[in-house]
């Protein structure tokens, strides 16, 4: 089954377009849980309330040994059909590509990746060969300096600010049906244009909670027509809303609260 | 001493522009060598001839927890004050990349980085607050997709291709003088616009050899005044000169004609 299918069948089972992020900030963590229980914990917690998990690798790679193992572990426990989305944001030529690909997909298992698009399409090409994975291309995110080269108007099938010249290309490559887009719920107008002009990409939208953006218009704005398709994802809030012992009760409870939002968002 | 200081005097003393790149695929190197001990001995048969040496991360992370091991061994091995530079190419937000930023240059120990532009400022800021680090941002990359977006006219103080733009703005966040850029041998009329534009700026120049990428031309366009501050990379031509078990003598040769040649180029 390819990657789009797969998502949609865990979205529909659970009923959710919650994607939890794991990004297992020690500073962050609950004193004395190790980064892999901590991890599967809020796995358990949360398995039947979620789309899609994405791991963060820069904070299990932070960890280096132990942060290698427990990314591993992580996705290996992850069951169920629940589609893993590695976000990895790489970016590089062709035998290197290559190599990160490798290390994503066979290696690591994930079912998804997220990739820069800064160096063009044979910089892809590695990962999208992998016909049932998929691709996320960053397109709009989430953080301020976002405007910085995503906003400048380009020269492109008349004037096009880049994230969309960005999106028109990740639509024409996308010989296997694998790619979808990062767009992030802190630019909600952007996010519209987006879901507009491309309606059946999956969409990777952080940047609600902790980064201000809002929910209800990252599910209205964000869903393709038949009310799927956004990936709608939360790490701190979910992974550390307590810091104590309940951590993973909590993490269960916020991950309810979201998902009931994003349905009652739903149009 | 920053960065760009330990550049100018490892090239100096070694009076050489090359970069040693160390990019280990397995199905390359010799029969029965381990990562670490390629990697080594390499860095044993160059350290003389090399301005820097840079590990691309991509290679490592495929091997696993060997690879781990080895990328970490192989920092730790280079001494004498040659500038390791680890070609990671992250761009990630804030805390994310605060999380890249201490496992590159704290755990690994890495004197410089390279990074990708996409995210914009806020994405570069935690690797730049390491005032003696190094930060080479992806500017005109030297494979074919470069195109796609990097040549885009982009409206920004008039009508300017989109690497120069990115150019621009490492020129303009500066602050702490520890900013170069990558920009690949396979296009020197770029090349030569970059520095020309940015005379004092380090260059890390891949592309020569199995890229197709001129040596001259690298070396002609990319220095500046003083003859100083292109890096200019050669991976495969040095490290895989040859299979037997005299890869390393092999490499060693292969780096002094390369080291000579660009001796030669340099105006």
């Amino acid at each position: 089954m390819n990657f789009v299918d797969r998502l949609d069948e865990a979205a529909s089972r659970n009923g959710s377009l919650l994607c939890v992020g794991l990004d297992p900030d020690p500073a962050l963590m609950p004193e004395g849980v190790g980064v892999l229980d901590f991890s599967r914990a809020i796995v358990d917690a949360t398995a039947d309330l979620v789309c899609a998990y994405k791991l963060n690798l820069a904070f299990y790679e932070a960890l280096e040994e132990e942060g290698f193992e427990a990314l591993k572990g992580t996705v290996r426990h992850i069951s169920g059909g629940i589609p893993v989305i590695g976000d990895a944001k790489r970016g590089d030529i062709g035998n290197t590509a290559r190599a990160y690909a490798r290390s994503l997909f066979d290696n690591l298992g994930f079912d998804a990746v997220t990739v820069s698009p800064y160096l063009g399409r044979d910089s892809l090409e590695p990962f999208l060969e992998y016909e049932d994975r998929g691709v996320f291309i960053l397109c709009r995110t989430s953080n301020p300096g976002a405007v910085d080269f995503q906003s400048l108007i380009c020269e492109a099938d008349g004037r096009r600010p880049l994230f969309q010249v960005v999106a028109d290309k990740a639509e024409q490559w996308n010989e296997h049906g694998n790619i979808g887009l990062v767009v992030g719920a802190t630019y909600p107008e952007e996010l519209r244009t987006i879901r507009q002009e491309h309606p059946d990409l999956p969409l990777l939208i952080p940047g609600i909670g902790a980064q201000g953006g809002e929910l209800s218009l990252a599910v209205r704005y964000g869903v393709d027509r038949h009310g799927r398709r956004a990936i709608i994802n939360s790490s701190r809030q979910v992974i550390f809303a307590s810091s104590g012992k309940d951590f993973a009760e909590a993490a269960r409870r916020a991950a309810i609260a979201l998902r009931d939002q994003m349905r009652q968002a739903c149009p």
